[in-house]
């Protein structure tokens, strides 16, 4: 699943070898194809599992150690890194968060659910998260954060969603968003027959009523949908699942926020496989 | 724990019983006994849990039939309370995520520490929460939320942590902030000893090489200690710590978001209290 590409034999961009001099341009990029990666871990991710992908590396001093590796690379590629001062980074990531360092890269185009389906690992066990309605850049990338941490196979999205893998998203989701394969559903797609087919059962998460998620035996093989913040699930999505779990609690709060929830979820489903996993060496 | 007081006799304040013209003061509270609660969820708890300590309503018009009893106590309290535009609530809370509400409340003080013990439920169990050095409020507030969900009996920040209750946190909480004791312990207190003699064990949470959290049998009585995001637990706590737990995954990245595995800690110790109560009944 988490293929590492040979990077290039040689230089594909014709960015300069070395730092130049002057701030970065930081009009919003008209190329759509690129994006700003933003925040350490986030750009170290990046560089990790796909190097190429790098068009331009803008860092402040205090980095270069860290990103050392990266403008290793950066050199022997021929793609143009700059060190700038912080505020330049403020401008460029609209954000003060940037850590220090910001990549411009080749966006990670969105797989489609028939190819993420078909990269799952045969026959089981299979993790997946469907989010529906999640438009919050920090929920998304807080999620992608706790998948990338219990091996989640894949993350949904509907085509009409507000998510894009923005910076914010990309840099909450401290470098996990590389690490999780992210598909986009089709306008009118039969997204639960493709589940079924793949031998997936859909676990809609409900505020109250559903079964426990603490009582409940996950199925091996399960696509968790959480809601919108706010909104919860469509009430036709609730309808057609298969299970219903509600992740129990004293009702002092209405409901956890939705990065809290994907985590218990995620949390239990690697429990209760790990238990299984012990229960099949037998007794100790 | 969740005691709800009784409504005063009669007014207490002399402010306007009617909503008045003219936009609100948006110059920061010179009175740090009072502070600015926004977000519905989080103004609807202060009002059910403490009403005696709303000191002024500002709200847009649309929030009007949400708010009917807050306002409805404000005519009868003579508490002032104004309608006011969507941008007047932007100036005044210093955000765009006020969801068209703020109230002007009275501070909750902190506990000390030996308050918060003395009113932990005897014997057992009990769950509380030491935070050690987060210092973003939406963390802050999120770990509040979650905390409220399961029911965790007190929060412990230290004196000198940057950690105030401030709106952002009390909005991200959703109400949660009110149903959680919080204490904050003073320089030099001896929390390791207070805690030990409230018969309390200490986990201290790690991200490699602790036991695992799925693998643990959590004591009935148990603190989780969360460190600051980045940098995690100082040594000296970790080594006087009773258990060290971590939380388990692929290591695609380092550790979980700090409100992500607070989450996860509060659920498991749920999730093993209810199977114990299970056991208790005996077999089925």
């Amino acid at each position: 699943m988490r293929e590492r590409r040979t990077p290039p034999p040689g230089p594909r961009f014709a960015a300069p070898a070395a730092p130049s001099a002057g701030a970065p341009d930081a009009r919003p990029r008209r190329n759509t194809d690129e994006m700003r990666v933003y925040g350490l871990n986030a750009c170290l991710a990046v560089f990790q599992r796909r190097p190429d992908d790098v068009r331009k590396v803008y860092l402040v001093e205090a980095r270069l150690a860290a990103l050392k590796a990266v403008l290793a690379w950066c050199v022997q590629q021929r793609i143009g890194y700059r060190v700038v001062a912080a505020e330049d980074l403020d401008k460029l990531t609209q954000s003060q968060h940037h850590e220090g360092v910001c990549f411009e890269v080749r966006r990670r185009p969105f797989l489609s659910l028939s190819t993420l389906l078909r990269r799952l690992p045969p026959p089981k066990p299979a993790l997946l998260v469907w989010l529906d309605g999640v438009g919050n850049p920090h929920n998304f990338g807080a999620v992608l954060r706790s998948a990338a941490n219990f091996g989640v196979h894949g993350l949904i999205i509907a085509r009409d969603s507000a998510l894009g893998l923005s910076g914010a998203a990309l840099r909450v989701a401290e470098g996990g968003a590389e690490a999780v394969p992210i598909a986009q559903t089709a306008p009118g797609e039969d997204v639960f027959g493709a589940l079924r087919n793949a031998e997936l059962r859909v676990a809609a998460t409900v505020p109250r009523a559903g079964e426990s998620l603490y009582a409940a035996r996950l199925p091996d093989r399960i696509v968790f949908v959480l809601g919108a913040e706010g909104g919860g699930l469509p009430q036709a999505l609730i309808d057609r699942a298969d299970l219903h779990l509600t992740i129990p609690g004293t009702g002092v709060v209405e409901s956890l926020n939705v990065a809290a929830s994907a985590a218990l979820l995620f949390g239990e489903w690697y429990r209760q496989q790990g238990a299984q996993s012990e229960r099949k060496k037998g007794p100790r």
